[in-house]
Parts: C-alpha cells; structure tokens; sequence
C-alpha cells in the first residue's frame, strides 16, 4: 500500500514549524565571543554619542562670532593659545581671537564653538601685542601655576593663523548626542551580533553580552546504504555527505552539534537512539528514513514515540518527503536523504526554527531578485529551489540539477527559487534567489 | 606645515595592495574543522557520482522491453523476484517480466535499465504459473542455496503488479557518473569550503583536506583617546571599538588575531610594538595615527621602519587617511581611527588582501544593485561608501552619516558605493551595494 500523502505549500509548512517554537534562555558571553550570537536585551545607548562635543577635523578650534569679519581681502587673524590631542581637555577658556590647536576627536575647549580645518588656515606671525600681553601673564601668573600646570596650559601663544571666511557657530563640530542619545534603543532584541554591533557594544563598555543561549542539535544520518566519510566504497553504498554537511551548515550559524548513529533498517534501535538524542540536545535532525518506503522507518518511529507530525509532504522539489515533528517542545527535522533536498530543507525549515528559538528577529534567507542566465525550461507544479551560482547580478544553475546531486551544492552559493505553476522560466527571466551564505537575512518569510 | 597627500582611486589602491601579496603555505585541517577554510588544491572526483547505476525513486527495476505493449487497456503484468533497500545488491538477474523491489538510491540490479515509481503500479496478485515455476525452483536449488543465501535473494516471488505506459530503457534511472565523472576537477583551488564543499569533501572520502594556513593578524588601536572597553568613561576620551570591531571582522573570515598596545603619543613605544606585531603576526592592522594631525605618529613609523608606503590617501569618504605599507613582505595596514571609516578600509583593503595571502579565488565583497529608499544629494568627488540597510530589494542609509558615526555600523547589513563625482543621488535610483556579510564574494573587483 501507498500511503498517500498531502502535500502543503513551503510557507505553510514554514509557519507550522515557527508555531512550535519554544525560547532558549539567555547567558552572559564575554564580547570577543560574540559575534554570530543573538542580542537577548536590546541594546540601549548607556550615555550619548559623542560623549561631548568634539572636532571631527584637525584643525583649530575658534568662536565663530570671531570670524564673522573675514573674506578674502580682509582675513582674519586668530592666537593659538593651547595644543591639545584627542584623549586631551584643554583649561584653557577661549577669549576673542584666540584659537585652539585641536586634533580629530578632540574634546573642544570651553568657549569655543567651531573648527576651522588645518588646510582652511595660512600661518601668520603672532602679532607683536599679543606676545607682550602673554609675557606679562605669564610673569603675574607663572609662578603660582607651577605645581598645577599641565601640558595642555601653555602660558604662551605658540602660533597664529588667519581664514578668509566666517564660520557658523556649530560649523565642524560633531555634537555630544548627535549619533546616539543615551537611553535611547540602538538595537532591538534579537539582532544578530555582527561586527558592527560588537563597535556598538564596546563603545558602551560591555565587556560582556546577554546573549541567547545556543541550542545544542543532534544529526543522524539514516540509510542502509551509508558509509562513514573514511571507509572504503563498496558495491551499492554511498558515504555520508549529509551529516558532514548539515554540521557545517549548524557551523556557519556558530550552532554546536552532535553527531548520531543508529542501524537504519532496525525499528528498536532507531527508537533508542532517537529517544537518546532527544534527551541530549534541543532538536534532532534526521536525513533519510522519511519517504514511504518499506525501509523508511522515521514514520513509524513518529508514531512510536508518540511525536506530532507537523507535515510529511511538502510542495517543493527537492525536498516534497521533508517531515517535521514536535515531541515535548523539541523538534524532529525529518530531512529528506538526497543531498540538495537536505541542504535546502535545512536553510527553509531547520534555521529559521533555530533561530527563532535563539529570538532572532531575522530568521529568514536573505531574499533578492537576478536576471536567470540560462532556460529553466520545466514547469513543476511544486515550488522549486534550484542550487545556483550568483554574482550579484544574474544567476544560473550551478550544473547538474537533480535532487540527489552533490556537485551543485558544492559549486553553488544561491537558490534559485521558482513558484510551482504552469510556466517555465527563460534566460532573462528575473527570479528570486535565496542566499544561505548571508549572515543575517530578513525577518519575514515571502510566500 | 601640513603635508600635501595625493589621493589615489580605491581601484588603484586595492591593486597596489594585491601586488604585494605572499601566498601562505597550506596544511592538513580534519573535515570537521574545515568551514571557512580555503581549499589549497583543486577538488578532483575520486571516483564516478553516483558510483553506481542507482534508482531515483521507490519503485520497481525492469526491464524496459517487457513494458513496450503497456497501455491503458492492456496492462503488463511483473513478478517481483527480489525486494532491495539503499545500499543492498540484489544478486538476481532479471528476466522477462520480473522486477525487483528498489528502494530510493539502491542499485539497479542486473539485466534491469528501467525504474518504475511505486505510484504507476497496481497490485496483481501473482499469476498461478509463476507461483509454480517459483516453488520447483526452490526445491531444486533451496538445498544448496542455504549457506550462501543472503536476504536480498528470496528464493520466490513476492508480489505482482501491473503498468500502463511503456518505459523508454534509462527512464527513471541516475546513471554512473552523470552527477560527477572520475578525474573531473570539480572545485578549483582557492575555493571557499562552505557547506556544500563539505558535501563534496565527505562523498569522496575525505577525512582531511588541504587548505591554505591562516593567517595570523595584529591588531593596535592607537589613539591618546582610547579607553579599554571596561574603563570607566573620562573627560575627552572614548572607549576603544575599533579593535574588538576588527576582531570580529576577522573572526567573520575565521582569521585569528593578536592584541597590542602602546602608548599612542610615544614614537618610541609605537616602534617596539610595531616590531614585535610583525615578529609574531602575518600582519599588522592599526587604527588612527594616519592622519596629517600633530599626535599622528604612524607616518613617522613607517618611515623609521624603513617600509614601502603603497599609499597614504584614498579617494573615498569615509577613510580617506587609510594608508597601506609593507615591510618584509608583511603588511601594515593603518586604518582610519573612525569606527565607519575604519570598517571600510577593513573590508575594501584588508580582507582581500588576508584572501589571496590564502590564495582565495573570491576575495572581494559580493556586489549588487538595489533602489535608493532616500535621497543622498550631495555630490562628492570621492567615491562615498554608506553603511546601509539592504533588504534584497532597496537600500537605505543605517541612520546617522558621518564617518565617526557608530550606530550605523550597527545597525547596518551593507555598505552603499556611490561613486565619486558631481552628481547626488536620489529615492528610487539604483545604486551598487556591497554585502560584507555574504561568506563569499566575487573575484573581480569592478571599478
């Protein structure tokens, strides 16, 4: 007997399995381990951004007021009364035409309120006035200033500049708060750690993270016909490429895994090692064992335990056996064994559960759209995912397209997604394609 | 005096930077381990995919011939001689009018050139003249056929079944070779090994595969400025988030990488750290201390060191400081000390440059088109690179555009490139995109 099945679309299945989903909890993980990890908390700005106001130049910080006079037949000339670095805050107070040597990222000092750029400057003598005037103050004041004094307090003018335009009060200055205000939400929950967010993080100061917690995901690989990746071939055998595969692909999302045998035609063992590994880890995925046939036991293994089978058909090629169950908020991934069925039944099914157990907000494939580069000439009434090679601006099968290749995978970096119906598609054609190899995708799955 | 530099455009820079590169050498990394690593040698098929005429689906293997005369109104009849799982061999020949039983992916046995799904077929009961034949057969060979009987060779036949349509010989049938011929080069060198190459790796047999060393990367962020992460803020300093950025930058690429300190203000200090980051690093990426600016001391360095400065401004925004040098065949690369810039120069100049030390043949950012989600009107005559949020179809600047911005960094998945010129951009334009998060690029950088 043929057990007939129903086939649902793939955006059905996807929703039936994110029903089920149950959330990890959180932990704290130092910051050079987070990248790849899932925010637990939003990420709130913990003071402003910049923290004062500063020069995004090397220049000089002035009052602009000063320099509302020059032009360039009358430019005019400013003192320089203090040198100062980033990381340095000078006490010097600005008074009218006095000016500030200040490098990028530099504090300015009181008084001022704008910065002209180095290369809008022309040196000038320091005018005679000017330097009497400072070697009055500093004889009055030298003396008692000696103990406090410090580097960025020079008692003299050290140079002088003129500009041959007015600045705006404001004009080059980063101010305190313009790229984040403190309390304000920077990123929601569930944002993908990437390197981006680890400058964020650092800024604030976190030394550590509140992470999601990594769900842990068992791999067994079922089939007679398997052999482990060192074994010799033998007649009528194939070695395991599934497990190997499914491991790098929990690898790219820094998921850990482990890895599981069972004897692929006895219904007891296969029980026992899945019960085992359900006891071991948050999900367990199987590849093989899913299709009716008289050695595919997943089925009946299902039944055994008494799992919930969310679907057993789904409308796509490769992949229409994919099965997935729930037994107590833990998921059964029932991959189909062919190779192409299995990878795309992972990026559909099996991580964006993961990820929505880890709170991810993005848990979908990064989505685009390509000009095909050659016929897709077949119409399927399934949904089809083809492996295919993109370059940013077209896509095209990457070779031999059946769902038990293996090479395709290999040369691929991209699905090729085409709705089921009547038509086929022709090179030209703009479609959609699916990349795994992003890290972060998109938040909602397209149907 | 402030120094007159020249900038160069990114394209000659980025070529100025290849034409240094060392190859490293390779080493023996286990299967396991080999995500993200880059393929030392071309992939060769060690043997023919499949190894083995096998059968696509559950089904029946016969004999294309018997099922000629096959239609609606007059169904041929086959007697099922032997009933096979995936990686059993029946030992039976067919003969005219037999079938064998065939799981998906098991071989076809002998005599047999066609698969017939379990779904064209209705059950028969076995005609009378067969169950006959079947039972002298076992009488007569049964005795001596007890020591050497294997359960793929049942000594009667098991089950009957009718067809309506003819098989054409090869219909339904996954030939020797089809997917991947012995010999056949199937990954170049310098392939990234994704998931999919794992695939390939484990179908061949490989335990271990030969992949470019690692290189070994210093980090310095310099900067009178910088706080470490868990500091305290302070009058006119930030916190350092550079370095962890660049960790994480790294970490994406899964290069590892080395700290180094030391004290921003003085040449000295900067020297002997400078040197021992080179002793112990493939190279060397600093951050800030390129700039014209009075505490900018890397220019100095570079001179002491006696190294080739490839160039020491850039004609983009943010980073034009970015300054490349190479000493012994080691690089320096000193970024911008702003965050954006920073991130930039990281993934246009170092990460390539980390690629093709490992001989990595996709070494630059994936590049696409989207629509503009905004206007950027201001025109620039340096090429402008935007952190931005992609969705697959649109793009839009991350918030806050400035290159000491930080915010954007985090919240963008993308970087815009808007040329360099004298036109601004506009909503609903289409723009070039580069995807820094996509696991492999292209291997052209496109000017």
């Amino acid at each position: 007997m043929v057990e007939i099945r129903t086939p649902i679309p793939v955006s059905e299945a996807i929703d039936r399995v994110q029903a089920k989903v149950r959330r990890l909890g959180s932990e704290n993980v130092p910051l050079e381990q987070a990248y790849g990890r899932i925010l637990a908390k939003p990420l709130i700005a913990a003071h402003d951004v910049p923290a004062f106001d500063r020069s995004p130049y090397d220049g000089f910080a002035i009052r602009a007021e000063d320099s509302a006079a020059a032009s360039g037949e009358n430019r005019v000339a400013f003192v320089v009364i203090d040198h100062i670095g980033a990381g340095a805050v000078s006490a010097r107070t600005l008074g009218p035409g006095e000016a500030v040597r200040i490098m990028t990222g530099a504090q300015l000092p009181k008084g001022a309120d704008a910065v002209v750029m180095l290369e809008q400057t022309q040196e000038t003598p320091i005018p005679e006035a000017v330097l009497r005037a400072a070697d009055n103050r500093t004889r009055t004041v030298g003396a008692e200033q000696t103990e406090s004094q410090t580097e960025s307090q020079p008692t003299s003018p050290s140079a002088a500049f003129t500009i041959r335009k007015p600045f705006a009060p404001g004009e080059n200055v980063s101010f305190r708060g313009e790229d984040m205000r403190e309390g304000e939400e920077i990123l929601p929950e569930g944002s993908l750690i990437h390197p981006g967010t680890i400058a964020l993080l650092a800024t604030f100061g976190h030394q550590e993270i509140e992470a999601a917690k990594l769900p842990v995901v068992g791999i067994l690989a079922t089939g007679t016909e398997l052999l482990e990746p060192g074994a010799a071939l033998e007649p009528g055998k194939i070695r395991n490429s599934n497990g190997p595969m499914i491991a790098a692909q929990l690898r790219r999302m820094g998921v850990p895994c482990r890895m599981y045998a069972a004897a692929a035609d006895r219904l007891d063992d296969m029980l026992d090692t899945v019960r085992l590994a359900l006891g071991e880890t948050h999900c367990l995925i199987t590849t093989g064992g899913v299709s009716v046939g008289d050695f595919d036991l997943l089925p009946a293994v299902y039944e055994r335990l008494g799992a919930e089978v969310l679907f057993n058909k789904v409308a796509m090629r490769p992949g229409s056996v994919t099965t997935v169950a729930v037994l107590d908020g833990r998921y059964l991934f029932g991959l189909s064994g062919n190779p192409s069925a299995c990878y795309t039944g992972f990026e559909l099914f099996v991580r964006p559960a993961l990820l929505a157990m880890m709170g991810a907000e993005k848990i979908y494939p990064m989505r685009t759209r390509a000009v095909l580069g050659e016929d897709l000439g077949q119409a399927n009434p399934f949904a089809r995912f083809i492996r295919a090679v993109y370059d940013g601006r077209t896509v095209r099968p990457a070779g031999f397209n059946k769902s038990n290749a293996v090479s395709s995978i290999g040369r691929g970096n991209a699905l090729i997604l085409l709705p089921g119906g009547t038509r086929g598609f022709a090179a030209g054609d703009e479609v959609d394609v699916l990349l795994p190899g992003m890290e972060e995708g998109l938040a909602v799955w397209q149907a």
